[in-house]
């Protein structure tokens, strides 16, 4: 249906017409192509770059993060730079990364590094309730917290719905197949709508702390700014990994040999459209 | 290559094996999916509401709208939502919408939009530059003002590389073939970036204008809160539409052929890879 639907093919695994004669050797893997581990490293180049910067922005100019004083709210920003976006970024990317790998261990890796990415961001989530009430802030009031909270829940009905249909066994493989288009679909559509939110928060903190210092070109100022750019790369970089039909995940031999398994039985309600 | 590449075939034009033999008889109109006509109305709706709120916003809580005057700022923030986010957007829809029109109207009405998506953005970006020069405000030190223009020099190389590859004739058949899903990525990320600035400009006005207020929930920041999820429910709605692969613009019979001779004439080549 759609991005996930136009994979090539496994060498060793032959198209349709003889996909059963393939299965008589052993698959040699699939050689990665040529560009991807360039733009890979240069993702998690940008992503580690963008988590160092915000630490270095809260240790330099917010006086660094701990959990019992005035600075528990630098906890918030933090957590939800390594959790929201550098490894809800790295989640998306693993069918890329690990292309010949068995598909449920990438399976379990894609879902588990999304439960890291949950547990860091709902401690991030703490810190600035806990922050807000120990202060008497109003909560929820700004557009920032209101995407946060979308952010928050769409993440976690995906991922319950994911696991529901793709890890828990039970779901049938025309179901999986109609499914996967949208979770992929909403999966990139939560991981942008994370990084919005993220130079969201960032704008709100440099316009509270700074005010008017803000247009004198403050080096906090400027240092946030360059951080905002580097978090739009990070999310343009993995979405271009994840958008390039030629670098998609090819369908393994088992896999193949499956999907035609599935076709013979139905006739015409073939989930792969190879 | 990527989103462009899984097309499918109108009917009445066949499959490679086939396709000159369908080329005796007239093509008949690829009826569009079922559902892209409704996503598409929704679109649609969606962004004339958030136009429609943008106007009411600054008509209601900043005085309305005038060159010459205080009022001049208020001509950014309307003609960058008009320009940049909602004809962008459709400028993005109209291979969707117009399916079964000669690829060259489909091309021209595309670049089109972009020019009047331009002209409408300009006019906004003269109108603050002027405003901040009346009044004595610092230019170009916000983040959002270093994404507009990142968008805006983005947006403007984008239209020139896409009219000489695609417009102006002397492109090869090749050539295009390879740049195009270099094409579609880039238009989607500088809308989304477009979007994203947008949102950040938003922010930026609530907080100089509400300050604390912002907190009590004043009526100006649930609207705007309100203008900024609808936002992103555009870019999200329209994003979906580009990515549906079976919502792709069907091959028309006179492409197909082309298609055709060129692989004939290249074997092996093809930039047609469905």
């Amino acid at each position: 249906m759609a991005w996930e639907q136009c994979r090539p093919t496994a060498p060793g695994v032959a198209g349709r017409s003889s996909s059963r004669l393939s299965m008589e050797g052993p698959a040699s893997p699939a050689p990665a192509p040529g560009a991807l581990p360039y733009y890979v490293a240069f993702s998690q180049l940008l992503g580690l770059i963008v988590v160092a910067m915000t630490g270095a922005w809260l240790g330099v100019y917010r006086g660094g993060i701990a959990w019992e004083s005035a600075l528990q709210f630098n906890v918030h920003p933090l957590c939800m730079i390594i959790g929201l976006v550098f490894l809800q970024g790295d989640a998306l990317l693993v069918y890329r990364v690990f292309r010949n790998e068995a598909k449920r261990t990438t399976k379990v890796l894609h879902g588990l590094l999304h439960v890291f990415a949950f547990v860091i961001a709902l401690v991030g989530l703490v810190a600035v309730f806990d922050h807000h009430r120990k202060e008497g802030y109003a909560d929820l009031y700004s557009l920032h917290s209101w995407c946060g909270i979308l952010v928050f829940a769409l993440f976690f009905v995906q991922w319950l719905v994911g696991f529901s249909f793709f890890l828990f066994p039970g779901a049938s493989f025309s179901l999986r197949s109609r499914y996967r288009p949208q979770h992929v679909f909403f999966g990139a559509a939560i991981f942008l709508l994370s990084v919005a939110t993220a130079l969201l928060g960032l704008k709100e903190a440099l316009l509270f702390e700074l005010g008017t210092k803000y247009s004198t070109f403050e080096p906090e100022g400027v240092l946030a700014n360059v951080l905002g750019l580097l978090l739009a790369a990070f999310a343009t970089v993995v979405l271009y990994i994840l958008t390039r039909a030629d670098w998609k995940r090819p369908l393994q031999a088992e896999e193949q040999a499956l999907s035609m398994d599935f076709k013979t039985l139905t006739e015409g309600d073939s989930p792969s459209s190879q």
